[in-house]
């Protein structure tokens, strides 16, 4: 394959886009790989296109290899599945929905667990049809609020998903460990650094969910790791350690004035100038600030909820939304409407609304916190004596630092990373909807549990670009690259012709090259593009071309070597990835 | 690549598909290709997927022989530049619109000529960047009235769009050329014996769209040849001689008395009975029939239009609708609201309704036909003398045996089949919407002229089972087939696994297998599932495997013979297809 770069669509911009916010939408943008269509919306150019097809290629050749078989869905479907799933209700604003001529409700699919649920109920009949694992390459629409960081998320992406359905919970277990074993192949294929978190607390149990976040200073995922053990978790699944149950004596509930004290500082500062209760070493950690929230159900009305967290913490949106999910939270200021809840003098005390604390609020600790009164707080709130909430909610932010969960003695530490993928044992909820049934090896009816495997291919692209490159512009891992060659005509008198005809040759030999074979562009310019552009290896065709030499850079590392013209395809074929299928 | 059976998600289904009608849509149902999965969407089923992408391959291998280069947009934009163009409306209800969570209209776009030209505008700027050819391949969305018959008309399928930019008509021409003859290298590896014919009469010549039509007895458009000449056009694009001017002398006007005469049958019985005219001649072909449509222009409002049709003829609705576009057409009834339109007895004299005439209603023809009064025809009707035409249209039905309007001697033949492909000589149109200018090679701008070449690509698949299967089942083309060869363990001690070592000799040596080796289904259930699955050759592992011989099957030709089992790869390798790459 030569690809020209005198007739391609391509042109690089000089200027950073002002649109873009981070790396690889920034540099995507100006290397001329894709460019914006409709908000959350991108257009793949002709390079853009070819790195998006590794992409893909790589990512089906693991699927393949664990026994994945590829379908391929419609991506508008009638809303009954989604209905009876009750995702048509839960996805809310999140997905796209339109009506068709006759007026019959559609959705834009986000996933697929419905319909692949569907099919194998079609389909299998006995226990002789499993395991199987299905998956499909499928353009997804989501309607985000947001849509941001250009591939990073976007409104209309390409994604993997994939299904397992097994008879057994270890069946179900051995399909998880498959994938969780295909994508580190992939991304490791992809050149993408990973970690692996866990992306569910509560029941389902720490190993039923697993995230893939690839390290981005420009991710929207915090995961913590711990300096103690191999823990790793995105801070929705951190579980807050209950401390001990405290069993001293405190003293009785007293009310204390507190005018002027709108934050937890002045709080403070106000309770360690008078001494309140005798102390002066009062700290945010001391008092229990309370949350007012309302709480939107999914096709239901919405509810108010106080959350208390210790006053040294903020409430989390992203950890209080993964606990109340499918249900979401958004701050409440009508106070007006409900004279009860006094706007900065909140206490649990009494409390008329469902009241949920943070673990830390555990039975017998006391707390400073809002009398219900305006201008007055009160001292010894005790929990279990003077107010008991309704129960427990992990919403407060995690902080570097904190205790580990899970080896109690090491330390968390914060990162950022991009979610791009995410393994789920998804168990019997859709084969449960749905009723599906098979006959089992012994003549009685059996309910396959699922698990589902997505894994974004456009994110996984820009992620990529996050992870490779440096000020001059992308460096391409070596499998993911639009060609393995770049190869530079730098402009006078037959360098060009010596260009394409190395390119010929160098595409004779099974590599895939791009030439710069422009007449009317510098050698300059056309060195700049190419550390742009990024493929991993460059040959300029220039003034040594006279002696037979041509020079070889390397993108990486920034080596360049002269070499003779006659020997640069056999050093390039040697040194280019070698590819299972092309 | 070897596919098992046994592990495959894959069900054959003996009994006929209720909701077929066609053939391909039957057998693709019943081989396990397709299922449905929404109104007009179907889902891909592995073995399906499988020739989809095989169809893409030789279709993307064309496209980049001609220099084409593949990108890809989203499929959901928003309106601004379907309205500049004008297509947001034109499209009306054959389109999917939404709106996304801030209320902004979109649409799932069904063909890109905006987003092709305005990348176009953002990425060139010089005659240099010209002639560029880009293509897509992708999922288009249409709000079909009707979907039916599978694949062949559906709600979503995959089609490939491509677009041309030059600066010249001669440029223009020649990017038609080759996309023209890229379609037939395509067509021709695909298996699909096809057409092509005149898509467009009137102002902008035969030549500038063209139709590639699959034969298929199924298919929705009926095309025309001709027995003297190499003509041959859609039945929209035929028109129609006008006959030499008539100049005889015709008699005055004369009003009969014609009750009880709802049908041209009945009136010509009456004209004849009764000597009209002094004439007992009558036929059909002599009276002048006048059907009301309502124009439903988009956008706009309503219109009424009569159309005059000789008698023997009648009205054409997608001819009409051709003719029309983009308003449609439909038969009025509400002949209480206009008195004046006397239904059954209209005549084009005094009419107060926009009349246009078939081109046999050529000046100096007279004719039988309504007297605007119940009850009472008239004859000698005089075109030109009696009533003038607001206009000419072709919108009577085309027959068999009329004129060719090539040659005018030979006689028209009628033939059916499916629109495969569609290439078309856009010219300016959308250049001209988004004011696209470039630096010419003299200084001075010069605007790009465009050509629009689409294929639907799930639609060739369904039209290849249309023309490539017989009463077993489908018999696929070697270079589209799902595998190379199918393999079939017969059952017996040893023959499954002697079935699966060949299967792995013959993928080692790059053919594609599908092996049977199903130990719970019969011999003669297999050789039926093979039969309707249709992969060009087949293997039978069998009676004879204890000699050392396997049975080797042609499905094309039904032709059997026995080969020792060490000679089957070597014969196989040499009867499969050539594949420029997998």
């Amino acid at each position: 394959m030569v690809l020209r770069m005198s007739t391609m669509l391509l042109k690089t911009l000089r200027e950073e886009p002002v649109e873009a916010e981070v790396p690889s939408h920034r540099l995507l943008l100006r290397a001329g790989y894709i460019r914006r269509a409709a908000p959350g919306g991108y257009t793949w150019l002709p390079l853009g296109k070819l790195v998006l097809d590794q992409v893909t290629r790589i990512i089906r050749e693991e699927m393949s290899a664990i026994g994945g078989q590829e379908v391929g869905f419609p991506s508008l479907l009638t809303r009954e599945a989604y209905d009876l799933s009750g995702r048509w209700t839960e996805y809310g604003d999140g997905i796209f929905t339109l009506k068709d001529r006759r007026g019959a409700d559609h959705l834009l699919a986000p996933t697929h667990e419905e319909m692949f649920t569907l099919l194998v109920q079609d389909m299998t009949s006995s226990y002789r049809d499993f395991p199987l694992i299905l998956f499909q390459v499928q353009t997804k629409f989501r309607d985000e609020a947001r849509p941001r960081a250009g591939l990073l998320r976007g409104r209309e992406f390409l994604m993997k998903d994939a299904y397992s359905f097994d008879l057994s919970e270890e069946g179900l277990i051995e399909a998880y460990g498959k994938h969780r074993a295909a994508y580190q192949r992939i991304f490791e294929r992809l050149g993408l650094e990973h970690t692996i978190v866990s992306a569910m607390s509560g029941a389902m149990g720490g190993s039923a969910s697993e995230e893939f976040l690839a390290a981005a200073e420009v991710g929207e995922d915090t995961f913590v790791g711990c300096t103690g053990c191999d823990y790793a978790a995105n801070t929705e699944a951190v579980v807050t350690p209950v401390p001990p149950a405290d069993d001293r004596e405190h003293g009785p509930l007293t009310v204390h004035d507190t005018p002027d004290t709108p934050t937890i500082a002045s709080l403070v500062d106000l309770a360690n100038a008078r001494a309140f209760d005798g102390r002066t070493d009062w700290t945010a950690a001391d008092t229990l600030k309370n949350v007012v929230v309302t709480v939107h159900h999914p096709g239901k009305e919405d509810e108010l909820l106080v959350i208390g967290v210790p006053g040294d913490r903020e409430v989390d949106l992203k950890r209080l939304d993964a606990v109340l999910s499918p249900s979401t939270a958004t701050m409440f200021d009508d106070f007006a409407s409900r004279p009860d809840l006094v706007r900065g003098y909140i206490g649990p005390q009494g409390i008329k609304v469902r009241y949920l604390a943070d673990p830390r609020i555990a039975p017998g600790t006391a707390w400073l916190t809002g009398a219900n009164e305006p201008g007055r707080h009160a001292t010894s709130v005790v929990a279990g004596r003077d107010f008991t909430p309704d129960g427990a909610i992990e919403a407060a932010e995690v902080r570097a630092g904190d205790p580990c969960p899970e080896c109690g003695t090491g330390e968390l530490t914060m990162r950022r990373g991009i979610e791009i993928a995410h393994i789920f044992q998804l168990g019997r909820r859709y084969t449960d909807v749905f009723k599906v049934d098979v006959l089992g090896a012994d003549g009685k009816p059996v309910r396959p549990t699922m698990g589902s495997y997505g894994i974004g291919v456009s994110r996984a692209v820009a992620s990529i670009v996050e992870q490779h490159h440096d000020d001059r512009g992308i460096v391409w891992p070596d499998e993911v690259a639009p060609a393995d060659v770049h190869v530079v005509g730098a402009g006078k008198e037959g360098q060009i012709e010596a260009a394409l005809t190395l390119a010929a040759e160098l595409a004779g030999a099974g590599l895939r090259v791009l030439v710069d074979d422009r007449r009317n562009v510098s050698a300059g310019v056309k060195f700049t593009d190419a550390e742009l552009i990024g493929i991993p290896r460059c040959v300029v065709v220039g003034r040594r071309l006279s002696d037979g030499y041509a020079e070889l850079r390397n993108r990486r590392t920034g080596e360049r070597r002269d070499l003779p013209l006659a020997e640069v395809t056999g050093e390039l074929v040697t040194a280019a990835p070698s590819r299972p299928s092309r």
